[in-house]
């Protein structure tokens, strides 16, 4: 089984991809978690030809059995970034490459909420773009600094089983769903 | 007064900036609408440096009395192109243009629903970065492509109406606001 | 198959009901629709003990096969009487009716937006109590008096349309899920 | 100075309530904060008449400077009694009795997220009505069995400090709205 990750944040360290890598280690054989990578699209313009990044990214998600997101929270709602690539892959018209793409979502910050904003302005957008998304775990991440140390590697067990158990159910769900 | 105008949408003959071009045509007498582009904007990364364009759109905001966004929906919610320049402005941390900064917003959709998803999502994000968002008129255009002709002029009295309204209400929440 | 459907207004001739009525004469051969009534609760209090009427409530969703909501929108929300349903539902913790019940929902106003800002609520709150919610067809009727004759019968053929597709939808998604 | 203060859960002990009776103790000299009761309003109906006691709460809310709302958060929205009682006080259409009037707001559940959820769905809903809801400070209150003593008092610092800011920051918005 393929899921393929995709962080929310830019930044070098940052720390929606670090789940992401936490997870490709957390899963379960025979589960592949591929990374990809969003910052390099252009601003979506309908104007402009599909550039080929975005199409190695249509495809990459229409051959995953699944889609995990992992994602900060930018002004109480997901980053840009992010929305721009979403919007890219839901077009042109017609060819939307999410459509019945079984997915589930990770957020952290920095803060006490841990992104649970963020996660839900996502949950309103996979809707437009027929996603289905696991309801449960939640995976939220407070204070997400204190759960990495220097290197980058998740030293926070709740978080690890947390992780552990979304993998669990999304893997149940890409089965319950095809 | 001076309102900046900021459109959510890319691409040439975006409707979302031909309403705000609308707008600066029905500004009451010593009104200024000035359009602003935030097509050109890298996606937010906070590894990099302010870029030029992004110093000048915090300045522009910072400058103006009031902001008018002006939004089509994609993938209910605010298109990632406006996502990313709100980001851009309220940042680094401690500099955010968008401070009490009172502003008002008109959507519109090739459908039915005329962009309101978009719209709440936006106020959410508002009040991340304190915005002081007026409450109504509510300027919602369905079916957008029947209200202008060819040419590009708006050509529905109903939503002229509106428009005309709202500037009006933004211009007291302006004035009661400050 | 059991289907509840759940209307979320109280007054006599509620258009919620009304398309509840209809969706009953719609549904397909072997497909039951039952009515259940939420006008006559208390307001949920955790302090009061389950009164009999919600007990059958309960029951009844656990009994079913699927739900079906139909909901006007007040205030931009779900209304009052439809929230205390739900939650007199989800108690007392750990005995929550909705537990992994597959659900549709159709909404309804006399305004142009059909509902729309109501069924986003609902959803969110859907998450909360862990029911599989249809993502697909959305069933949205704006200015809803003028869909029905006197008799309250349902003269729009694009809403029964609507309302047939989503029956089959639902259909498909109870064998999914289960 | 008068506040309305509307407490969104019922039963007895509510924290809800204990937030408002400590922001009556908090209040600055020359604030008067009453306390409402919203827990024996019939569910709404428009078909019946309007009991005395909501037009008792109609007249309340009309005759305040500020509304301040203090809820729990049940199934990622606010309870439906408080839901119940805003439609009330919202009609009949053309009565609302909400219109204009200044607000604030407090949060908090025995969970990590302090009811963020339903803060948000609220002022979705106030917008509605035309409130004019006060961005910050955002008062939420998580983990909120451990910040009171068994006899009901709260014995954070932090949240009182928090709640003392709230009242400030709502008696200037007052003064600036009207």
């Amino acid at each position: 089984m393929k899921i393929l990750g995709i962080g929310g944040t830019l930044r070098k360290g940052s720390y929606s991809r670090a789940l992401l890598l936490e997870a490709q280690k957390l899963a379960p054989e025979g589960i592949v978690i591929e990374l990809t990578d969003i910052g390099d699209f252009p601003l979506y313009n309908p104007d402009i030809v599909l550039p080929d990044n975005v199409q190695k990214f249509k495809k990459d998600i229409e051959e995953a059995d699944a889609v995990l997101f992992s994602t900060a929270e930018y002004n109480y709602s997901i980053p840009g970034s992010l929305k721009n690539a979403i919007d890219w892959a839901s077009r042109p018209y017609g060819n939307n490459s999410w459509e019945e793409k079984p997915a589930a979502i990770m957020s952290e910050s920095m803060g006490m909420l841990g992104g649970i904003k963020a996660q839900l302005h996502l949950r309103q957008i996979m809707l437009a773009i027929n996603v289905y998304f696991l309801n449960r775990p939640e995976v939220i991440v407070p204070n997400v600094k204190e759960k990495f140390d220097d290197e980058g590697n998740l030293i926070d067990e709740h978080t690890k089983e947390k992780i552990k158990e979304l993998l669990e159910a999304l893997i149940k769900w890409v089965e319950k769903i095809k």
